[in-house]
């Protein structure tokens, strides 16, 4: 199996961006070195709950400061870039990575993004659409290409640089519906699971891409499929829910927050997460049900598990969330060491 | 005085894009143990004239690699940039470079470029002057704004992460009339004066430059005007001659087959700047007019003779252009280590 950070950057302390980004930065270096195949990091914008905006920008600063570890958006939101620019921006951490990049790209989820770009969340598809094939002809075009699309219209273009990799960085697809599972398998692009589907509709969304992969003529292998999961381990169950419960909860609720549109919207969480932890009364049904369903929060027996269960579904790369808001980095990077040591042998071939 | 690189990575030779970028971040490596302040980085898009598009990307890659070298974009061209997109994109680079950035801006000059990106070249400078509101506003805005403008609409607006440079990086304009170096001054920004001017060019627009750096109420020091130089040294004229006459001449006709339209664009060079050396009879008037009085090419006395003419002009931050087509690293090399032997100590306070 194949283990990475499925890795984001929030806000739970204002004003602390550059210890948080630090503390991220620190967090890959030492999975490198661990043995971890990659690290994804996550697009964001405009709130506490997401502060790497320049995803592509995070990752070329990786590729000068490591040796190995692929490096992936996970995912770049396709609607809200010029697609010129994103295969530019792309195909340069490609570049100075010497072909490290995993090309993620979704169509977007937050209301709050798409409002405060101006960019009506109904045109998400067909801005997808488009873009990824100005993406794909600026990356693989022989000859200068002219684009009349809905949104875009280019003439006569020659993108530079263009990426190491050959065609193209492989393309992983955040896709959950039938519909757009089938289009990524049909472009030959691969399976990006997230990490707040169950393992039980992981496990059903791999069986699908399988099917759906033979369908297209391609061989449905597991490194076709990568799927994203919240990890964290510690020596007891007990330590494992007392680090997690209130980081992750303020994670998931800021999530919220960003994703509806104000009239759906829950409470407001506070905006330091010091006071959000003085009031917190326990992660309560949502966190319990998740524990059993969708995290890996647990011993490295549980977290093995679970895991093991992931593999028998055919899932065998997975990606690790594993910096939520206000856990500690000492923690975070305990986790990861205690992984390194007490899980990831038992999954190497 | 101050000294830095004005760095582009050009692509003479098809095919050869990933040693041309090697090239060119190895020589700011070597800027900076050798004493230079700081790394420009043009954007060019589209052509074999400059490969770097990515340039806020190119300038986080080495703000991991780099300690102390100050980094900037020389230009970013605002038309063709989503304003938010640029506002996070350089906050990156500041943040990842502990506060390094210099932000230099420009309007475009190249029609190749606007036409293929389909941005109609008559907005170019109101396209400007929306795009730096909406920056300005996003480093320093205290609350989320809205902005309604003739280009790009935006609500609610909290842009991450921040510029770590209070209350925002250096602002440096490549401004070259009367009404856009007022602007600049207003604006309490910087002047950037490009390669392209002549010596006397120079001096005028700095003197220009301070007469209303004062009128709009600042101090008219030193530190407001950067000058951008072709510069290369060898030991003997006729050597720096032999080195720069066919590879700056190249890098001067793919400017010139990018910048024009169709109906006014020179004859076409080879594809391949091994073809163009074989087939070049010398540079011409065009490169001795130049030799006397736009480009630093020759003896260490004689540029040092050069900048001290510049020193008087008050322009006491120079950056070169080092790196022109088809001139081979180890030259460039050269020229930087006998520049900061026998040239850089001479202005150094």
């Amino acid at each position: 199996m194949k283990f990475g950070l499925f890795q984001s950057v929030q806000l739970p302390e204002p004003g602390a961006q550059a210890k948080y980004y630090r503390e991220a930065l620190d967090q890959v270096l030492l999975a490198e070195q661990l043995g971890f195949n990659s690290a994804w990091f996550t697009e964001h914008h405009f709130s506490r709950h997401g502060i790497v905006s320049a995803t592509t920008s995070v990752l070329t600063y990786l590729a000068g400061v490591t040796k190995t570890i692929r490096l992936g958006t996970a995912v770049a939101v396709l609607p809200f870039h010029n697609p010129i620019k994103l295969a530019e921006d792309a195909a340069t951490v490609d570049l100075l990575s010497n072909g490290r990049l995993d090309f993620g790209v979704g169509r977007g989820y937050q209301w709050s993004e798409f409002h405060k770009l101006n960019i009506p969340m109904e045109q998400a598809s067909r801005r997808f659409e488009e873009a990824m094939d100005v993406i794909i002809k600026s990356w693989t075009a022989s000859e200068p290409f002219t684009h009349r699309g809905e949104f875009w219209s280019f003439d006569d273009m020659t993108v530079h640089p263009r990426p190491v990799q050959q065609p193209h960085p492989p393309v992983w697809v955040a896709a959950a519906s039938p519909a757009s599972m089938e289009r990524a398998a049909r472009h030959h692009w691969n399976l990006l699971i997230g990490q707040g589907e169950t393992f039980s509709q992981v496990a059903a969304q791999a069986e699908k891409f399988r099917t759906l992969v033979g369908e297209a003529g391609d061989t449905p292998g597991p490194d076709r499929i990568v799927a994203a999961r919240a990890m964290y381990t510690a020596p007891t169950q007990a330590q494992a829910r007392r680090d997690t419960e209130a980081p992750f909860m303020w994670f998931k609720q800021t999530g919220q927050e960003v994703a509806a549109p104000p009239d759906r919207r829950p409470e407001l969480l506070p905006e330091d997460f010091r006071e959000h932890r003085r009031r917190f009364a326990g992660g309560g049904a949502d966190y319990e049900a998740m524990l059993g369903n969708v995290t890996l929060f647990g011993t490295p027996g549980l977290v093995a598990e679970r895991i093991e269960g992931l593999r028998q579904a055919g899932v065998e790369n997975l990606i690790f969330f594993i910096n939520f808001g206000g856990l500690e980095n000492r923690k975070v990077m305990n986790s990861l060491e205690l992984f390194a040591r007490d899980v990831m042998p038992q999954f190497r071939e």
